[in-house]
């Protein structure tokens, strides 16, 4: 079975308040799709962000003295640096020009995923403004499926958020699954047999993250021209997941 | 532009000598595809090793005095991490049942990607039998396409053969590159301007990863049914392209 990624045309500028619903069920008729029980929705963090009115200008930020060691130590402005340490449980690494924390929501990424590029908010300097993940990217997915399902009669789509993040080891950035609802996060394949009738062991596969890859693919990168992308031929079961399958346990983390 | 990914039907069983060109000329015609410039082949590792006859038998292996150290420290077969250990240029990380190695081709992955399920050698215990990684996946990949361009007297395929990787911090494998030929591996869109007129600033996209994310979750686990998926409508242009552009530096890795 083939699995198609299409991207959504006419999504607009998302600005706080907006309904991303709406927005979706109107890019999705101008790209001429009709959903089906089992696709899914995979929705780039940023518009998502932008909706729930997550933008924060930097003056308003009065830095802690953590802060502005940190800052100093990774050469960021220290009013960023303390925004980070709010949505932040921990600093994994940083040096000058990185910072990589564990979010609050238990994702590892470089400046708990707060950007500056896209955003303009409403008066203050242009490049003060910066723009915070959804305060609960899991609650957000779950909330636009029954939107969406309510809309068109579904019963079983799937809605995943998505944010670009680094990895360990290699470059680039890979599209990376940060909230969920209607798709499971991990695929447990523990059990089945190979073609010789051995029971395979390493295959607790992060579906998720692939599928987040995949339409990070195709959401370009300058970013906001195609942030929504219709997949459908996901080759797994639909079923309630969330973003905690993905995180891998600190105890069975050997590169924290 | 939609992104389709398609597994070819029909793969046999692959064994040593095969010509995986061959093979899979019959199976896009079985799916009905015919190739175009600008499609992408990719391929699971498991059966380039295995046409490039990859496969060790245990019992012909003698451990090192290293490998047996690490074995009992890991809990492994000293045979299987004698082979770990050759195909590797270092140890990253151990414990029980975990060895985390820089496999000489550069990567980082388990157990020097050297895996025991779906194969059988001639002779001997079958479950002796194990299977490396291709000598060279670059080098698979730049032959394989070659040989394929040849044959449908196309100008610009790309072939990416893939592997499955854990990852630091998250549950769960996905598909990662580990040959290319004739597709970028990083995709580099710094100097590009946001919407706003702004350069983009962390924009180097793991392009390559990304897709063989996207082939992963389509190939199925049990794994050699599905081991060869068409992909069209790559949204980068194809270049030549190789592994090293998504290997990062050891002194930019602050994870090791």
């Amino acid at each position: 079975m083939t699995l198609t990624l299409t991207p959504l045309v006419d999504i607009p500028l998302v600005k706080p308040g907006d309904s991303l619903a709406q927005i979706i069920l109107l890019a999705l008729e101008h790209t001429e799709i009709v959903l089906q029980d089992g696709d899914i929705l995979v929705i780039a963090q940023k518009i998502v962000s932008k909706a729930e009115g997550r933008l924060v200008n930097l003056e308003s930020v009065i830095p802690t003295e953590r802060a502005f060691d940190l800052a100093e130590k990774t050469q960021k402005d220290p009013r960023f640096v303390e925004l980070v340490l709010q949505e932040s449980r921990s600093v994994l690494r940083y040096r000058p020009g990185t910072l990589i924390v564990e979010h609050r929501q238990g994702f590892v990424c470089a400046n708990a995923g707060i950007d500056h590029s896209n955003v303009r908010g409403e008066g203050g300097a242009p490049e003060d403004w910066v723009l915070l993940l959804p305060e609960n990217a899991d609650e957000s997915a779950r909330r636009l499926r029954a939107e969406l399902q309510s809309a068109t009669q579904t019963g079983s789509l799937g809605v995943l958020i998505i944010d670009s993040h680094g990895r360990a080891w290699r470059m680039g950035t890979v599209g990376a699954a940060i909230g969920l609802a209607g798709l499971p996060g991990l695929v447990d394949l523990r059990g089945k047999s190979d073609l010789f009738g051995y029971q395979l062991r390493v295959t607790q596969v992060a579906a998720a993250d692939e599928l987040a890859a995949a339409a990070s693919l195709i959401m370009g990168q300058a970013a906001e021209g195609q942030p929504v992308v219709h997949v459908r031929g996901f080759p797994f079961t639909l079923r309630e997941g969330n973003l905690s399958e993905l995180i891998r346990p600190i105890d069975m983390d050997l590169f924290r």
